[in-house]
């Protein structure tokens, strides 16, 4: 599989490919004659320049792949708009794959994008199984990890510390006087759940308290609105009404709100409420939701920036797995007024 | 540019095309030793088969692209919901690209995914001219317009009456006593944007008010949450205060409402906001939120389905243009309790 380069148009012009390039990024010190001999070739050989900023590479193209959990979770598409602002600058473009939290589609997605020979992945990958990512880089792709740690040193990864986010979620409701923490989560398979809750448990243990009685969970099975409007109604079937809701992304978290609100129950005063990722609709929800923030859009800023070091001068990149650290933004929905 | 097809895989090792699609497919049937000849030939080979479905294809690859105008925005992201799920169900993957708003972005994805020789492209166009697009039908690529009506009959397209839904919000508040609509909107280039405007002085008309004093316009440069916030601080600093609102989309309207309520103005009561969308955050917004409500995950879904049914019998296909109807969501936002 080869692609059309800038030495057959040469070849089929009968120039050089110094002309050719001229023809491409200074075609006025073209003469004409030459100029329209070579943009015939073009289109005769169907060539199609690679990237957007008008460099001329062989081979790869100037494609980076992002395949993110969820695309209509904003954490994930600010992501995707700091991956692109840095890849756009650089000629690259991104395109998007959506996984939807489901191992099959992310597989059908890495195949399609090895198949489209795109210079690298960004991947949230679903689960910690990491054999598709190897061979993936074993045929020349690169690979950063994004909103996941790499476990090794062998890879670039940027990542927030969902175990201190957990922490600081579960400490803000014990310092307002909590002793039980209801904690609505997806299925733990996923690695951002399971260390959020890990932060939980150690922030009850830290302040004394036994989980049996300490932590409470709801489980559902996609990290959505749809899935926070049915863990709301089952904290409102259940027998005893939570006092503390930590829920394990924003969405999530608007959903069980919209579902406690509608039924009467008050945010703060019945149950406080906090969320995960501090998106736009955090703050413009019914009542502004105190959340973990994390710094989305530079976390795709900054697995672009890695992956571009990374195909652009793979002899002096050095790879680094970035730990970004979240922060607790407290509103309405613990109490604090906006 | 030519793919490693799976006559290449039978003729390296030495057995039938039949043989190498038993492998792929009921590898049960086929002798041991048949079978690892096959896998070594394709291992050699590179050879990758095409589509989630499993059917072998030749030339084609079995991806779809989708370039939308905001990626940010959830009515895209359910758009790209529904198209993946048809798409997935059919053996497509989708991939999908964020021209922003800009054209130039556009530009480099249509390059991109034609590179890549996607089977088809749906894209909301960020410009009405056609001839990129034409273009990329020219070399054999389809295309389906989503949110944008074809011009003419020589293609499909899926798109929402945005005459008929400026003209409903219009009418919903003149229905309130108001005789003055603001109108907040994106860059008249937006077709959709052209639209709702003119749905909103066709109501002004029917209703027998000037334009001139009737309809106030604050025109932002894009429409997302922080446009609407820039939108908000506007009206805020005008001499005249309004006291009807509509927004060109949802995320405009959660960002003015937003700093209006800041500000101490009372929604519904000191000014009627109206939306446009009905994405989740309408409904859980602050106040929530009245809008016109477009069925956009059906709108991804059929897109889809006409890009399928020309990729896969182009000879009974015929091009449909698809126009659904807006739905006026009335809520508190004017004075409708939920």
């Amino acid at each position: 599989m080869r692609r059309v380069g800038i030495k057959d148009v040469a070849a089929l012009a009968g120039v050089s490919v110094g002309t050719v390039s001229h023809v491409l990024n200074r075609p006025e010190v073209v003469a004409d004659a030459t100029r329209l001999r070579v943009e015939q070739a073009i289109g005769e050989l169907g060539f199609v320049r690679n990237g957007a900023a008008g460099t001329l590479r062989a081979g790869r193209s100037q494609v980076l792949g992002l395949v993110v959990m969820d695309v209509t979770n904003p954490f994930f598409t600010d992501i995707a708009r700091g991956a692109e602002d840095v890849a756009n600058g650089n000629g690259y473009v991104v395109i998007l794959g959506n996984s939807d939290e489901s191992d099959d589609k992310e597989r059908n997605y890495l195949r399609v994008l090895q198949e489209q020979q795109v210079a690298g992945v960004l991947i949230t990958p679903v689960h910690d199984d990491s054999t598709r990512l190897r061979q993936l880089r074993d045929v020349g792709t690169s690979v950063v990890l994004v909103d996941r740690a790499a476990l090794g040193t062998d890879q670039c990864s940027v990542s927030v510390d969902n175990v201190a986010g957990g922490r600081l979620a579960a400490e803000h409701l014990l310092s307002l006087g909590h002793k039980e923490i209801t904690f609505v989560t997806g299925p733990s398979a996923i690695r951002q759940c399971a260390d959020r809750r890990a932060g939980v448990k150690a922030a009850l243990r830290n302040a004394g308290i036994a989980l049996g009685g300490g932590l409470q969970e709801v489980v559902v099975p996609a990290m959505n609105v749809a899935s926070g409007r049915a863990a709301g109604e089952k904290l409102l079937q259940g027998k005893r009404k939570p006092r503390a809701v930590f829920c394990a992304n924003d969405l999530l978290a608007v959903g069980v709100m919209h579902v406690l609100l509608r039924a009467g129950v008050r945010v703060p005063e019945d149950v406080m409420v906090v969320g995960y990722d501090d998106i736009y609709a955090a703050e413009s929800a019914a009542v502004p939701l105190t959340t973990i923030r994390q710094p989305t859009y530079q976390m795709g800023r900054m697995a672009a920036e890695l992956m571009i070091s990374e195909c652009e001068q793979p002899e002096q990149h050095a790879h680094q797995q970035i730990l970004f650290q979240p922060t607790l933004v407290a509103r309405n929905s613990t109490g604090r007024p906006v």
